[in-house]
C-alpha cells in the first residue's frame, strides 16, 4: 500500500492555526512524525486561506522540506497553488491532488501532471458531476484514466480515486466505490487505486471503525493506495492486518511484528 | 446475513465436559443466547466422543429443542450421526453440515439432504483433497454445485464453503478464498456461500482482530452466511458495520441502535 499522509490539510482546526502562525516547528514534527508512521507521500493544503493559498503554499513547502525529504503531494482546487508548489518541490517525484474531466479543472492541470512529471489523483468526476450509479462512476473513471494515457500519461502515475460518499446519504455509495476499485484494476491492471475513507462514516456513530471495516473491504476489492492519518493507530492496524489476509506480508512478519504482544 | 450459531460444538473444551454430564440446563442456555444475540441457526456438534457420538446427537437435539424453536445444523462427519439428529428435527428446515465430493460422503450424506429437503453445507473439497490455488479450489467448487444441482437440490439450499485455511500457512489462503467467493456469487447467483472464520487467523497473534478484518473482506466479495460465536460482541460489530457499508441496512438503522452511544 502505497499511504498518503493527510495530516497536514488546513480544513483541520489545529493546521489552520498553525498555518496561520506560521508555526514550522509544529508542521515539521508533523511532516516527521507521519513519515516516521508509515507515510510514503505527505499531502499539503493550505486551502482554507484563498487570499493568500499560493503563498502559504510556498512557505509550507519550502518548511517542509526542511525536516524531511519525503515526497509531497500538493493539494489544491487551485492549478496556480499547485503550480507553485511544485515549483519549489525538491522530494523526489511529486503528487498532485487532483485533476476530474470537469473544466477548466482538466485543461489546466493536465500540462501541470506533464511538466513536472507527476503522479497524479484522478477523481471520478464527469464533465457535467459525480455520478450516482456504479455504471456511471466507472464511465467517468474510464473516460479519465483513458484520456490521461492518450495524453501519455504512463498507467502507472495514474491513482484513479473512485470517489468515497456517505452510506448514510445513499446506501449503496459503499458498494458504488467498492466496484469501481475492482473494475478499475481488472481493466486497467497497472493503473493505481486510491482513495481517502472518512467521507463513507459521514453521519454516523464510531466513524473510525466504520472506516476500518471499509478499508479492509476496499483493499479486498484492489485498492493499492489511501490518503489516510497514519498516526490513526486503528486504521493502521487495519491496514497491517489486511495486508497480511491479503498475502502481500511474506510469512506475515509485518503482521506479527505489530501484534504480538496481544493474545 | 444467515448466521449459523457455532458454539454448541464439542471440541470447546467447556461443551465436551457439559455433553459429558448430561448438563441440559446449561446448553439449553447456550442456545436461547445465540438466539437471541441474532444466530438464525444453531450447529451442534457431538463429534469428540465417537464411542457414542449417536447416542450424544439424539440427546443433544432433544434437549435444545425444548429451548428453542430455532433450525438445527446437525454437524458431523459421520452420516449415521447426521441421520440420527435429522430424525428428531422438528425445529423446521435444517441444515446439514456437511457435503463434499470425497467417497464415501458423498454417496451418503446426498440421500440425506433429499430426504430431509435439508439445507447443506458444502465443501470445496474436490475426491483428491483439498486444491491449493484460486483454479482448482473453484473447479470444486463449481463440480460440487453442479452435481448438487443436478440431483434436484435448488441452490438456494446450497451453501458453498470456500474451505477457510490459515494465511500463516500459505500467504494467499485468504485470497483463494475471497475469490471463490466471488466466482461463486458471479456464476451461481442463486447459490449462498459460507465460512467459519476463525481458521484464517490460526497460528497468528490477536486472532479475533484477524478474524474482524477478514469477515469484512468476505462480505464485500459476496459472503451472504457465516458460522460464527453470535455471543462474540466484536465479530457482530464488525457484521453490523459491514452490512451498512455493503448497502443492506436501510438508512444504515442497525448500525445506528447498535453504536449510537458511541462517539
Amino acid at each position: 500500500m502505497l499511504i498518503i499522509g493527510e495530516k497536514i490539510n488546513s480544513t483541520r482546526k489545529r493546521i489552520k492555526e498553525a498555518l496561520a502562525q506560521r508555526d514550522a516547528e509544529f508542521l515539521e514534527g508533523l511532516a516527521v512524525a507521519q513519515a516516521e508512521a508509515g507515510a510514503d507521500y505527505l499531502d499539503l493544503n493550505t486551502g482554507a486561506f484563498p487570499a493568500e493559498e499560493i503563498e502559504l503554499m510556498e512557505w509550507l513547502v519550502e518548511t517542509v522540506q526542511q525536516a524531511t525529504s519525503m515526497p509531497l503531494a500538493i493539494d489544491s482546487s487551485n492549478p496556480a497553488v499547485l503550480e507553485a508548489g511544485l515549483e519549489l518541490n525538491k522530494n523526489g517525484t511529486p503528487f498532485i491532488n487532483s485533476i476530474t474531466l470537469e473544466e477548466p479543472k482538466y485543461s489546466t492541470v493536465l500540462p501541470l501532471v506533464k511538466k513536472y512529471d507527476a503522479k497524479i489523483l484522478a477523481l471520478a468526476i464527469g464533465k457535467e458531476g459525480i455520478a450516482t450509479t456504479i455504471e456511471g462512476r466507472f464511465a467517468h473513471a474510464k473516460e479519465l484514466i483513458e484520456a490521461l494515457c492518450a495524453e501519455g500519461i504512463e498507467p502507472a502515475r495514474i491513482y484513479l480515486d473512485p470517489l468515497i460518499q456517505p452510506v448514510s446519504v445513499q446506501n449503496d455509495f459503499g458498494v458504488i466505490a467498492l466496484e469501481v476499485i475492482r473494475r478499475v484494476m481488472q481493466e486497467f491492471p497497472d493503473v493505481n487505486t486510491i482513495c481517502g475513507l472518512s467521507n463513507v462514516s459521514y453521519g454516523l456513530p464510531n466513524r473510525k471503525y466504520v472506516n476500518g471495516c471499509f478499508l479492509a473491504m476496499a483493499m479486498a476489492s484492489g485498492l493499492n493506495s489511501a490518503i489516510l492519518d497514519p498516526l490513526d493507530v486503528e486504521i493502521m492496524e487495519v491496514l497491517t492486518a489486511s495486508e497480511a489476509l491479503l498475502g502481500n506480508d511474506r510469512f506475515c512478519k509485518n503482521y506479527i511484528k505489530k501484534f504480538r504482544n496481544r493474545s
